[in-house]
């Protein structure tokens, strides 16, 4: 059965995966909650399982793409005895202690466990610049490669299976601060007429100029001193007091500028207004 | 006078300046609160004047590089009746309605007035990479211009004098939230052990891929009805708590992505959970 795969909810990103498997030669067997789903895939010569038993029986591969960690469990839990010896390669989006705790369970009974992190959106899917982060078990991870490389670029991150979740939840955060970035933007430059579109254009050419600065924050928190003669905490309270300031005084809240104040003022409240404004990293972490 | 200039201030930013116009043909004068850093520029050719009136007198372009708006309105003020009919470029970084200050204070005495704002550090003065923003009086802006062409790209952005530093003001914004972005994914993935370095060029080459989506958020935002039937309110708020949760389970403070749950939250609480979550632009507007 080394070329049969099971795929457990047909949504968007799980329909794309069933379908990718199936055009590179797999024997795909599908399974959703709402059996419609199934119906195309059937007539495009993939197996419609009508149970999940059914659907675990055909494959040593399971893949599961539901919606969440809670519907993952929902699930699979009743079937742990008839999943004994296969691998499950989990690809719901989870918290890192989400995916150890599916870790554990299926350790406790028997079955290869890969947790997935899909960073790209279906569309992406069979695509080399789809990529798809890995942790767990690496003999289970080894075992079905040849099967994860057709979905995209595989990328094994380590055997703690948190490991993938977490990467992938880093990366959205700092993608998520950068979107409001220009959110922020927009925001203060439609006070002057200027449209969304235009302050866009403005930010990417800025931000992309920019981009490379990260190496230096990150040389700075390797070193750890923060000692480095560059932008203090004093230098970085006085911009951001101006930042929040330009923006209130046009009318735009500055939420989403404050946490970075706050921190600066404990920072210099402790005594480091002298330390590279980096230190912030420490203060995020809860020691 | 075509071609004379003077400076006042002379940190890093207005040494910098100084020295190009120096460079580049112009009759320089400078004033430095602390006389010592004028030693240096008179050595190369500058003419040092030991009083803010003998540097006014000597150009009829005075270019204002101190630390901020109280600084120059502390230096300025006493001489406003010696500007008179002389351009003053207020480089200075300051809030817009600050710039509007000064320009209000100008135009009462017949000064030209050209408030700027330095996107480039010192070094690249003087290179076509150092843009420079521009706003208020028009044709004082249009005397000056072969001048400031010399310190880098100029742009002029409006006659309201506080456009050059609202522009400025957001493009930091912007980068202010990218680079707490960095902070954040790497204060996360340092929990697992991995070094800044690896992290920062993760993150470096996923907003690479990733800045081109400013330009979704913007046409999302320019049309105004937030209907488009992309990622709602309801689908963030799922996504924004998984990344908290994640941050907090792994011992990192969330407090840089709390403010966008607030205010996702509360577009839900007033029934938007099916808006386009860009929608927050309008919770960020103050009406
Ligand atoms: N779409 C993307 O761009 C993307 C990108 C990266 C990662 N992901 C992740 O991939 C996973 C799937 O996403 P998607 O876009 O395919 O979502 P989706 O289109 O909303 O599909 C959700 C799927 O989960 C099923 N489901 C939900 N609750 C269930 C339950 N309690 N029991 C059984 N089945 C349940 C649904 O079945 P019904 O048809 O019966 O409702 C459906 O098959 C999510 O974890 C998502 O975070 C998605
Ligand atoms: N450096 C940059 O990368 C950069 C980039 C963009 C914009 N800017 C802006 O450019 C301006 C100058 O920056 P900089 O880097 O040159 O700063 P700096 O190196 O700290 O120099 C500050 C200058 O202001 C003078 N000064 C401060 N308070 C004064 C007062 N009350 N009266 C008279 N002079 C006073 C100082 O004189 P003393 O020598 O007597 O102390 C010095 O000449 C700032 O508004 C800054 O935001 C700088």
């Amino acid at each position: 059965m080394g070329s049969t795969a099971s795929i457990l909810g047909l949504g968007a990103m799980g329909s794309a995966i069933a379908t990718r498997l199936r055009e590179t030669g797999y024997t795909t067997t599908v399974w959703n909650r709402t059996p419609a789903k199934t119906e195309p895939h059937a007539e495009a010569g993939s197996k419609a399982a009508a149970t999940i038993s059914e659907a675990i029986s055909a494959a040593d591969t399971v893949l599961v793409v539901l919606l969440d960690h809670d519907s993952v469990r929902e699930q699979l839990d009743p079937h742990a005895a008839e999943l004994e010896g296969k691998t499950v390669v989990n690809l719901v989006t989870t918290t890192p202690n989400q995916a150890r705790e599916t870790a554990a369970w299926a350790a406790e009974h028997g079955i290869g466990y890969v947790d997935g992190a899909i960073m790209a959106v279906p569309s992406m899917i069979g695509d080399e610049h789809a990529r798809l982060l890995y942790s767990g078990d690496e003999h289970a991870y080894n075992t079905v490669l040849p099967l994860l490389e057709t979905l995209g670029t595989a990328e094994y991150t380590g055997k703690d299976p948190g490991l993938a979740s977490l990467k992938d939840m880093a990366l959205l955060a700092a993608m998520d601060l950068m979107l409001l970035g220009y959110v922020q933007a927009i925001a203060m430059m439609r006070t002057a007429g200027t449209p969304a579109a235009d302050t866009a254009a403005e930010v990417e050419a800025w931000l992309a100029a920019m981009l490379p600065h990260g190496r230096h924050i990150a040389a700075i928190a390797d070193q750890g001193t923060y000692d480095t003669g560059g932008q203090s905490v004093d230098f970085d309270r006085a911009g951001i007091r101006s930042l929040i300031t330009a923006s209130r005084e046009q009318g735009v809240s500055a939420q989403l500028l404050e946490p970075h104040q706050k921190l600066l003022e404990e920072l210099a409240a402790t005594g480091h207004g002298d330390s590279d404004w980096i230190r912030i990293i420490e203060r995020l972490t809860i020691h």
